[in-house]
């Protein structure tokens, strides 16, 4: 079955029976009382208790409410729409709907009237204006709003403001409510379902928040109909509608295509609606639905961060993490259902407390010191609907203070925000990420930096190949860069593996170039004196002659390598012409002898040493470049890689390990370990079995023997020869100490 | 009257009179309780009780115990010595002396008497190795040793080995006192006075460690005239000694010659000696010695740092900053004396609790609550002995939570670390580097790097003027680069005032190019609505034509400019070669029209826009550059700059305003001006008086008028016009704010 985000062929005839058989029971339960969506008023009376308290949720409580009050002094401008995002009137919107949240909320916990009576002035305005309005001049895509260019914003209107009118409404005249619903609120609700259903119906994150605003809206209004086609298409076939969204745009693990950085934003009104079907209709049970997904996706959006930022795959804003407000309300919402302390420690990273019935849970949980350790774990997150088109592999390790994470991306393309990586890694460590990725070329919102959307660079640089830490064949990047051949194809997971010391996965992508397929299998090892390495095996097969070149993208200052560099020390030309090559400075081109070559660098963030070592052959040579090249406008930041290029071969096996070590303390002037401990590393493929030796300066020596073998079980028994002596092994793999 | 650190001719008769006056009563006092230098009796009463009580500092008992408790269960190893620094002989000489020192602490506080014993062991081989040692095969320079390659090194194992020594003796039998005391601590003690004179009387650095280890080892051993001789010289004449050392190393504010990081260093032995001075011989009124000199440079050093770390002047590593514990050492046993209760935040900030009786009242100040933010001021910091050769200026400003620091650098040479950088400025705000001096290229310990020694890049980069945010003539160095010829001269500081919205300081340099002299004027303003913002004038004045260059190193990522850049998209040269230019690329030259002209950049750090705008004739040209150039071994950080060029003139001024701007924020996706807010920029010169109009796009404009009279004082009257209105004012400057 072919598999697309946007065309949802699948068919959900049971879900659908479900739907029929309960609809009579459930019409009849939509609650009357306010608010009663994420907010009810069970919350409301504990919240009324606690802004009496001193305490983060009282803090939060006058924080909110200083600043409402200043706002409230203002006038209320509801302006006609006229400009695009980022324009006056588009912000202006945007604030307008806060306003009123906040001001909703407040009523609710201060119950002065005061505060009802501005979401029902502002609303007023919008009821007189929202019947004149055509769509908006500046319309963008076939999305289109009213308020806004885009029906995106319009129905993020609406689930700010549905929320501020139910909670507001108690505060609100019969006529004024009679006002504002006929004037407002079922015209914009009616505007993105029926008037909208190709955004509505559609298997799209465009199509969850519609489906959230109306459904919301369908509470408060006590029009269950509207409900049940949120849930399940305009014509409630489900083909389309909020649990087809669930269904199909999050993999059984809750890992999202587009990767963290979209996944944290796609999460929102799928956490909010949920919420609210919850709070109004519980025997639905949706959090249970899908054995849970909306819990794992928040959990998988925390699991894919390191050091509270978001692993950077794909188009995203590198600075973007965990203290996102879409994860704010995700854990919140989620600890109130679960209780579960680990989020507390996770809600303490993002220091931010909601003013909602779950958001005060979360603060009180906090100051009873109840918060526990995140169990950030070594997982394999399969990508798409089904689970098995490709996987995004992460193996962590905990040494003496030090976190170290491995990101392994065999994942399908992510559609038009997806890179051109296919088994990229990410390499961290203490703290700082070591092995890079470039993320987005962007500055968000910076109006001077190509008004603040992707730069061109995006496009030319980021997203190609060599951006990255795979394998590029011939200076082209993957799919010849092109997204939507990509979108058709994935990797395959070959295994995954792991126990306490060792974490192994390998993966294959055959279609990323003509008639070259190529295989990376990585392991995370953790061995004596808590030292950690990563090994990396990279099999590249042509069936003709080609150029392979493996980038490897890191952080920090080169401090020395074991072989001679030729730098280029008096003028600077680019690596290449095209695919992003053309960005690169070349700074200093090596032709290292064949063998065990190094290449050490230090973080400045951390202070750590890394160095990589790698077998080459006397062909290889090694390439140091700096982002930069044909960059007029300076739109990319500076990032140095060295590149592994094997100038023509048709098999090829690059074999390296990157081996944290060392401390650099220039504020106690000490420096420890400043050099690779390595001593030995060689590689063996006997068969389907691969073995790597590793030696140290302290003497430790190790065998790591990886099984290939497409059958391979736990008890499954390997055999391999090592100087002399056999060694039997079972599983996927074994990792011996040496004497 | 000649100013020289190495060669001290400045007499002291006064001094000398005072020392033969109290000779003989204090001869008498010399205690014979131990301990009785750093750490008293008294104290260790109060410390034997607080190890018994949950808190800070018992924490760090515990942690130093733990640790020490480990290394004793090792074998004394006290290995001829034959390493070199970072030698595995060197190495553990030192480990040695922190060990002993360690278990001395700890022989007081448990009493238990292995630590004694531990003391005592290790001193009794070092009392048979000792007798032995030639001088150290390695030595180095004129300074040599025994146990180690520098009689530096010597010197401070003495220092920490006689408290050691102090501590433990208690528990130490005659016998082994008198082994001990015969075979090393009086060997020691005259190889580093009688037998090394021309250390021991140096009024430097080396000279301050040699006489605090003797005068130290004087008190325990009751040697009343080591203490006279390290105090006074070898022959008591006052010519060299500790008293002639805080006479002339600092400056009356307390400043070093050096820099901060070197001013720490340099504070380590005379914080140590002069407290185990007021230990033993109060009646000295050391602390109160040259106004209280200590204790101001104490304060400097605390002062000469921004969120954290000590301002890169000279040769400093930039991650150096005040936790380092020279520091540690001097805020606890100025809080000893002082109980300034601003020290203690400064102590929080270092996170460290030292285990001395000042150490004990710090972690009980700090339990108790009693700390309060330090005040960092603006202040003019005199260089030399007199303090009127050449100043170093710090101007603060404190805005909504935007804390700002200027430096400018109008310091004499500070010796051979010195940089050439005459008039020189930084800038810090909202916690991070924004105009940026390169520090020392450097890194430290790292053996790969140089043997982690100065790198050659220190000399042909980072000393150099170019480096710098300062006046470059014919892209040469001030004085050449020659640093005795720089020593010889020092700038003018012009004058300095300012109130609470405003600080300007000036001065003026005729020495540092043949026939060309420079002024700059700085000033920091404070303007309505939370604005601040920095203005710099440059005058330079050549008899010749001359080029003139103004480079800015900025932090952060180039954002825009309102001219046009010619980018060097496709290949890369160095912009000079030599004297710094050879290190930078060419990335961009610009010819903008006259005018006003600026340039933007974000900074990745703290999120926040600065642009720089500037007046620029028609000549002016602007190249952009990056640091990498002729740089084969990548020893040289990325650092990017540009760089105000006007080819050919005889005088230019340079008139520039630095403006902090808006905020990115990636995280809640929003970004606020992003842009300058600076609409105009106007200079004018009436005879002594600088007009500079400012206006803002928010309407907002002023006019700063500053007097550069040499006669100005609080009352003089200064009347200037402006757009046909006359204007008069009192005192320095003034700032207008126009309707």
């Amino acid at each position: 079955m072919k598999f697309g985000f946007k065309s949802a062929t699948v068919s959900l005839p049971r879900l659908a029976q479900v739907v029929a058989a309960t609809w009579v029971a459930i019409a009849s339960t939509v609650s009357a009382a306010h608010p009663n969506l994420v907010i009810t008023a069970e919350d409301v009376e504990a919240m009324r208790q606690a802004v009496k308290q001193p305490g983060l949720f009282q803090q939060t409580y006058q924080q909110v409410k200083a600043s409402l009050d200043e706002q409230m002094l203002l006038p209320i401008t509801v302006p006609v729409p006229k400009d695009a995002g980022g324009g006056y009137t588009h912000e202006r919107h945007k604030k307008n709907q806060y306003l009123m949240y906040n001001a909703g909320v407040m009523y609710q916990l201060t119950q002065q009237q005061k505060y009802a009576d501005y979401v029902r002035d502002m609303l007023i305005e919008y009821a007189k204006l929202y019947p004149t309005l055509p769509i908006h001049p500046q319309k963008k895509s076939s999305n289109v709003g009213k308020l806004f260019w885009q029906g995106l914003n319009e129905a993020v209107w609406l689930v700010y403001t549905i929320q501020a009118y139910d909670a507001a409404l108690p505060g609100i005249s019969k006529a004024d409510r009679d006002s504002i619903e006929q004037g407002v609120l079922r015209q914009v609700a009616l505007f993105l379902s029926e008037q909208s259903p190709h955004t509505f119906n559609l298997v799209h994150n465009h199509g969850t928040w519609a489906t959230a605003a109306v459904g919301m809206t369908g509470y408060v209004l006590n029009e269950p109909e509207w409900v049940e086609k949120a849930l399940y298409d305009l014509d409630k076939s489900g083909k389309g509608g909020f649990l087809r969204q669930m269904q199909e745009l999050f993999s059984p693990q809750g890992y999202y295509s587009e990767g963290p950085y979209y996944q944290r934003y796609a999460l929102m009104p799928f956490v909010t609606f949920a919420k609210a079907i919850e709070t109004n209709e519980p025997e639905r049970k949706i959090f249970e639905y899908r054995d849970g997904l909306l819990l794992k996706a928040i959990d998988t959006t925390i699991q894919l961060s390191y050091n509270k930022l978001f692993f950077p795959l794909n188009d995203a804003i590198k600075s973007k993490g965990i203290d996102t407000i879409e994860l704010v309300n995700g854990v919140a919402i989620k600890y109130g259902l679960t209780a579960d302390p680990q989020l507390l420690s996770i809600a303490q990273l993002q220091n931010q407390i909601l003013l909602t019935g779950d958001g005060l849970k979360v603060a009180q949980g906090i100051e009873q010191g109840l918060a526990q350790p995140y169990d950030f774990q070594t997982k394999v997150y399969g990508d798409s609907a089904s689970g098995d088109k490709g996987a995004l592999v992460i193996l962590r390790q905990q040494a003496a203070s030090a976190e170290q994470a491995v990101v392994f991306k065999a994942t399908g393309q992510g559609m038009g925000h997806g890179h051109f990586d296919k088994l990229n890694w990410q390499f961290y460590d203490h703290g700082s990420e070591i092995v890079s990725d470039y993320g987005a070329a962007r500055f968000l919102n910076v109006e001077a930096k190509f008004g603040g959307r992707y730069l061109p660079e995006n496009d030319s640089y980021a997203k190609q190949t060599v951006a990255h830490n795979t394998l590029v064949v011939d200076e082209t990047s993957h799919y010849n860069g092109n997204w939507r051949e990509s979108e058709k194809h994935y990797p395959e997971l070959l295994f995954f593996a792991d126990n306490d010391q060792v974490a192994v996965t390998s993966a294959k992508v055959d279609s990323a170039y003509q008639d070259v397929w190529f295989k990376r299998t990585m392991a995370q090892l953790k061995l004596a004196d808590d030292r950690t390495i990563v090994v990396d095996i990279v099999d590249a097969n042509g069936e003709r002659q080609h150029q392979y070149d493996l980038p490897v993208n890191y952080q920090g200052q080169l401090i020395e390598t074991n072989f001679k560099l030729a730098g280029n020390t008096t003028s600077l030309t680019p690596v290449g012409k095209a695919n992003g090559y053309q960005h690169l400075w070349l700074k200093a081109l090596a032709e290292p002898q064949a063998g065990m070559n190094k290449i050490t660098w230090l973080n400045e963030e951390n202070n750590r040493f890394y160095s990589y070592s790698t077998l080459t052959t006397a062909e290889t040579q090694v390439l140091f470049t700096q982002t930069g090249a044909n960059d007029p406008d300076f739109n990319l930041r500076n990032q140095h890689s060295f590149i592994l290029r094997v100038p023509t071969a048709k098999l090829h096996t690059f074999v390296s390990v990157l081996e944290p070590h060392g401390e650099y303390n220039p504020s106690k002037e000490y420096t420890l370990n400043g050099s690779s401990q390595l001593t030995v590393l060689a590689f063996d493929r006997q068969r389907e079995i691969d073995v790597v030796e590793l030696a140290f300066v302290d003497g430790g020596r190790y065998l790591l023997a990886i099984s290939n073998g497409k059958q391979v079980t736990s008890t499954s028994q390997s055999t391999f020869s090592h100087q002399g002596q056999s060694y039997t092994f079972q599983g996927r793999f074994s990792l011996l100490q040496l004497d």
